[in-house]
């Protein structure tokens, strides 16, 4: 691919997926602030928008049954012409299955390859008063990338189908994944039942959207057609930018455990009650943040939190009676995650003995860690090792929708540097350089796809270059 | 005193001040529960059932510029004739000054004592959804010991004031001992202009009440004309519960330094920021908590409490970008208090040097320490001798009108045992048995009273009474 490009061929295409972001951007619920939620006018306004952009780069474009935005590019071969979308999801079975598509190491044989389709995406719904790349990043990236194909007249040899996600925040029906759910065939019906603020169900609003509630279960992807996913997102932390380099690799997307913790001791006067005959929630809330910090220091690649705290009664003279806090461990790897908690859990009941305190642990949710796909992940690597002096393996403490296909194919994940870390708010960035970067290493992703299509191997350059002494793991 | 009152006598009055205390908890500005504050139609109520009380017991009733209800015990000698109220207030310069009259060691000579008179009391006002005990119990054990007094025909040497203060609670006008600031000539005259919720000044709602707003400098009673003030109040602490006391002697109230301290990090993403990259400003707080906790238990006698804590922005996966909290130290000495918030400063400022944040310290308030008057508090405790086993000397962590009244007098307390420390909340209780003994010891202590004026002395027995070892410190 790089051979293909010219440098003033990135350096316009960066410069319009920057345009294509302050576009997209100021498409919005509200006025004066981005927020664009689930089946929502901005929603539409964006899917029509982006839907252009798709079919400027060659791709022919529909919006699902729960409102996904598909933009699909055709392969090279005669089956470019003969699979519509449609039959894309339901065309006849291929019979060149693969039997582990997550985390498996077998490689595609180069016979079934033209039947088969390549997602790249992300989504486009944004929280409240988010900022304009999160989610928007991956799709006009991948965009772009089809783009610069299509202008140089280049087609693969498997189709490539971009996905903007109708809803991966999930601020409307506090419902994570809910675009990838359909596709990946995990979403629960039962949700069709929910509410939004306003009282309208996920189904009315679908049906309000131009989806078909009826339609959802019919509209998953066939796994046997698929030859994997790739997602490009900012990586909302601030590793790259720590280490100064434009892009990184996903590895895994964390597993979570999310718990609401209480200690009740026994409010007092701050001025009447001796320090001794205290039970004080609050100092052993502060003990256990504490405790909670150093585990997670103690273990590389675990996080965890406490982001919430709130003082009963939380009066300036009154020694705290109760203080609910929230827990949240990540880890890539869930047995990891498991001990960790149980050690918290431990934890808790010792400083609530020491202190004669009640507690509570009430389990919120448990969300197993997803593996990337090692191959593609080498792949990913390998293209990312052309522009970077360091490639850097990191897991994704952040959900993507890249958890919800793994369900149904192999995925990867790129992370683009971020400003400070910061996601979720107005000011998160990512420079044009840093896209750039990120859409070359797309196109010389897929050339790597193609590639190993093409010559089935065990990759070793891939596995030479991941074990090289220029890769880290974080 | 006990030699003229019979175990009948002492059990009736016990049993009067009980009733008394529910039909005064009953007198309320809000249905179903007990809120009395300054100024309020149930404060008048409450100053005419009490005033009824205290003209039952042989008093003169009178109320104050600011609302202060004030029963008038007349002395033995033929001086109780003639000083009517107002005289004792407004009268001639007695020539019989005490020069110390603040932790002063002076005996009053005898020739002075007919002139001048004691105070007792507390404050009628309460908190909102206030219990029945804080302030009201002071009074009603006060005016118990006056109706023994009455129903005996005895009169003392010196005349006896029983003080209903009009606002000790400061519920309304964000005022402390505003009632007893007016009798001490502390009170501040700006004050007036201060308005409530309704936005109503003080000085309307002096007005409204029946009081004069332009005499309240006239109202402050006269150092020279004083002989000193106890206060019996419930302890608001579990102290004497602990040590299975009835009562103990306050030996100071103790000084209050009270802060809110900000430390500021950076918000993150609580699943992408790996630790090493944090700035957790409740990791920070937390550490603090524990500090401030560590420094108050190694310490006699000080209390430090974060009573209030904050995370922004407060949500679950979002690292604490600042915490704001709320610290409040207490001692009966200035310099220890003093010397312990300078350690905290310290720390604070190691904490977030150490974790790269900012802080901020913001000096809220600072109320001095006041030593209760030496020879009253042994006099009270040489009284307390003879119904409990141990005398235990304790600081009052909490504010009382005896701070106030410290500027003009020698002052002394008296707790009584409060069940589970519990105070400012409806289940806030004393036990008749308790309330019992509190009307003995403070007969038994004015006894003390006059016979220390009667027969000038170093008060040998008082003081190797509190010297021995049936005497404990707090």
């Amino acid at each position: 691919m790089r051979t293909i490009t010219t440098a003033a061929g990135w350096r316009d295409l960066a410069t319009t997926v920057m345009q294509r972001l302050d576009a997209l951007g100021n498409i919005s619920d509200e006025p004066g602030r981005l927020t664009r939620t689930f089946g929502s006018p901005a929603m539409r306004r964006a899917n029509k928008l982006v839907g252009s952009w798709m079919r400027e780069a060659g791709m022919t474009v529909r919006v699902d049954a729960i409102g996904n935005l598909i933009g699909h590019y055709a392969a090279r071969s005669s089956q470019s012409t003969v699979h519509s979308p449609q039959s894309l999801i339901q065309g006849p079975k291929s019979s060149l299955l693969r039997q582990k598509h997550c985390g498996g190491q077998e490689v595609q044989s180069a016979k079934s390859v033209e039947a088969k389709s390549f997602l790249l995406g992300s989504h486009l719904d944004t929280v409240r008063n988010a900022g304009k790349f999160d989610g928007a990043l991956g799709v006009l990236v991948a965009i772009a990338c089809i783009q610069q194909f299509h202008d140089q007249g280049i087609r693969l040899r498997f189709v490539i189908e971009v996905v903007g996600f109708a809803d991966e925040e999930g601020v409307r029906y506090s419902t994570a994944y809910l675009g990838s759910s359909v596709l990946a065939g995990t979403f629960d019906r039962r949700d069709l039942k929910r509410r939004d603020a306003d009282g309208i169900t996920m189904e009315q609003a679908i049906r309000d959207f131009g989806g078909r509630p009826e339609a959802l279960t019919d509209a998953r992807l066939k796994p046997e057609q698929l030859l994997g996913y790739v997602e490009v997102h900012i990586e909302q932390g601030p590793v790259l930018e720590q280490k100064g380099l434009a892009v990184g690799v996903v590895t895994a997307i964390n597993g979570q455990t999310r718990a609401h913790l209480t200690f009740a001791g026994r409010a007092g006067h701050a001025g009447t009650t001796p320090m001794n005959l205290r039970r004080d929630a609050l100092c052993a809330a502060a003990e256990f943040v504490s405790a909670v910090e150093a585990l997670g220091r103690s273990e590389r690649g675990l996080v965890a939190t406490v982001g919430e705290l709130e003082v009963v009664p939380g009066v300036s003279n009154v020694i705290p009676g109760e203080v609910r806090l929230s827990l949240d461990v990540r880890h890539a790897e869930d047995a990891r995650r498991r001990a960790a908690c149980a050690e918290l859990r431990k934890c808790v009941r010792t400083i609530a003995a020491e202190r004669k305190l009640r507690f509570q642990w009430q389990a919120v949710s448990e969300a197993p860690a997803v593996q990337c796909d090692w191959q593609l992940s080498v792949l990913l690597g390998e293209a990312v090792n052309r522009y970077q002096a360091r490639v850097v393996l990191l897991p994704s403490g952040a959900g993507h929708d890249a958890a919800a296909l793994a369900a149904i194919t192999p995925v990867t994940m790129l992370f683009v540097r971020c400003k400070d870390g910061l996601s979720h708010h107005p000011a998160e960035r990512a420079s044009k350089e840093d896209v750039r970067v990120a859409i070359s290493v797309l196109s010389d992703f897929l050339e790597g796809v193609t590639r190993s299509f093409r010559t089935p191997r065990d990759l070793p350059t891939g596995r030479s270059c991941l074990h090289s002494s220029n890769v880290s793991r974080i």
